[in-house]
């Protein structure tokens, strides 16, 4: 897992080259092409918070309705909606969860525009797909996943991006933004305060996270992760829904873990922050500047906060492989865990 | 709460009396004439559960694709999707959420058909929207939304149904169908073991929820429930997503309350409950019959899967109420929470 993590600021750079790149900006310039009028994301686990996303971006960057079909209401309940017009993206990094297959097979033949975002060029998923895009990330070790999400993140953002653009290429300032990046991460990994803080949860029975807008994806990831590595049950919530009912629940022993960059949605935190500060709730941030209520802070650069999903996931990747091992198990392995997963 | 939770009987027969059914079918015939090609539901908390189950509904009963937007995109990022021929549902006890009114006020200025669910015909939220429906709930005591959400899902379930059947009114069978809900409702409330249940987990740090299909809104709510009144972490997965991670949390310590009913979404949970067996986690079940691998079960009717979330929930809710009082605790006033909860 650790060698899975140090890869990123690589597996960012990769994505970036000619060959990735172009391969990307093809299948975002024939989607253009095609000017799907909705889009549909599908994915499980940690590939789920990658779809989700690029649900935002898809939402607010190309101002597309972002349909969230549950897999079951098609491969359980054999719901075939009119799927027409609607691109229809599955994210998996093995390509091998049989209901995503299915999903992506049922809009395909329903008309859908269909395409498979995976580590795994040969897998069912992108064989299923019209169109497929690898997000070389090589092969990951680890049981959690770490470097396959933040490669998919990226692939992701540029094929939105590309899409945008109409040609499928990123605008010059994109391109610029996005090749800082591998360094950013790097100077992200190099801080090892994270790893540190392992300590600050080593007896913790349960943790939130909580995000808003860009950064709710992260806030599901850090839980998953924290749950995958160190059993720690950890619940994640929109900054929004935590107001409605979860407030109460948190009190002096459950740590909150809350991404709070600097643009709308992170402003929309800092009123959330500080209401758990008043009920003297330990609240550790991720993000670029203080925040009143909070007890500290994992540094992370200020970026556009389209960009931070891609940055903010590393010091929790790094706290999740510390406090596994902290808490004495096994981060690479962990207890009951595939690393691919079939439901029907 | 109390008082809320035993007048869901009535509620049900509120809502199927000719007054309401004749308003909501009139909606549901208007709705049909339109021929919406998506639907996009919004809501918080528990109205978003209800909301996740009208998903289910939409996409299975009608075969149309469901969009679920994040309010934050639109209102913190100003996007602005076209939903023109799109059916936009605010879902809200109170319809006192400023974002959810962003987001119908929006949606109906850029085409779409707007309806807003609500107990409060007189709100924001029901103003802002073209249509309104009322689910006749009453007066909601507690602050745990309990009578709300069980409205809310009935008058859902007559919408669908109604705009399924073409001219607003249900089906005869439906009808019959829906007509026994009140006297199973009541059957369910009368039964006191999931208040004896309570004792189990009085001590318990953490619990998980689980659910397939129409039974997933019920594990999302049942978490809820237990974090609102008794501040017990409760972790809500999918199914099939309990096994993309969160299986390496579940242990002896961590007891299972999963949702397995008699229809497809049941039938794919006995998998997961096996597999937890396995791993000797404790296993409760909601359902119509015995599950291997579980411990205990909660008696519930069996009927066809699409009725069951208006039947599932009752236990739950008595089971929140009870474990709130045996640690001690004030159900009908959760620290730090509000009737209504404004986010924008």
């Amino acid at each position: 897992m650790s060698e899975d993590i140090a890869e990123q600021p690589a597996g960012f750079a990769r994505l970036l080259e000619d060959g990735p790149s172009t391969a990307i900006a093809e299948v975002a310039a024939e989607i253009a092409r095609r000017a799907p009028r909705s889009v549909l994301f599908v994915g499980r686990g940690t590939s789920d918070h990658a779809a989700l996303y690029a649900a935002y971006l898809a939402e607010i960057r190309l101002g597309l309705p972002v349909a969230s079909a549950s897999p079951s209401a098609i491969t359980l309940y054999g719901a075939r909606p009119d799927l027409t017009g609607t691109l229809v993206v599955g994210v998996s990094q093995s390509g091998g969860s049989h209901d995503l297959t299915g999903v992506l097979s049922v809009a395909r033949e329903t008309g859908a525009l269909t395409l498979a975002v995976t580590n795994n060029p040969d897998s069912p998923l992108a064989q299923a797909a019209e169109f497929s895009i690898d997000v070389v990330a090589g092969h990951e070790r680890a049981v959690a996943a770490t470097k396959t999400y933040t490669a998919e993140l990226l692939a992701l953002l540029m094929l939105i991006e590309g899409i945008r653009s109409g040609d499928g290429r990123l605008p010059a300032e994109e391109r610029a933004a996005l090749e800082k990046l591998p360094q950013l991460a790097a100077d992200v990994l190099a801080d090892r305060s994270a790893a540190e803080l392992a300590q600050r949860y080593r007896f913790a029975a349960s943790l939130v996270a909580t995000g808003r807008g860009y950064a709710y994806p992260t806030a599901r990831e850090a839980a998953l992760k924290l749950m995958e590595t160190s059993y720690l049950p950890a619940l994640a919530f929109s900054g929004a829904d935590l107001l409605h009912g979860p407030l109460a629940m948190t009190d002096h022993d459950i740590p909150v873990l809350a991404v709070v960059g600097d643009g709308p949605g992170g402003r929309s935190m800092r009123d959330v922050v500080g209401r758990l500060g008043e009920r003297r709730v330990d609240v550790v941030t991720i993000g670029g500047s203080d925040v009143d209520g909070a007890s500290t802070r994992l540094a992370v650069p200020s970026v556009d906060e389209r960009y931070s999903p891609l940055l903010d996931i590393l010091p929790v990747q790094q706290l999740a492989l510390a406090l596994s091992l902290a808490r004495g198990e096994d981060p690479d392995a962990p207890r009951g865990l595939k690393k691919v997963t079939t439901t029907l």
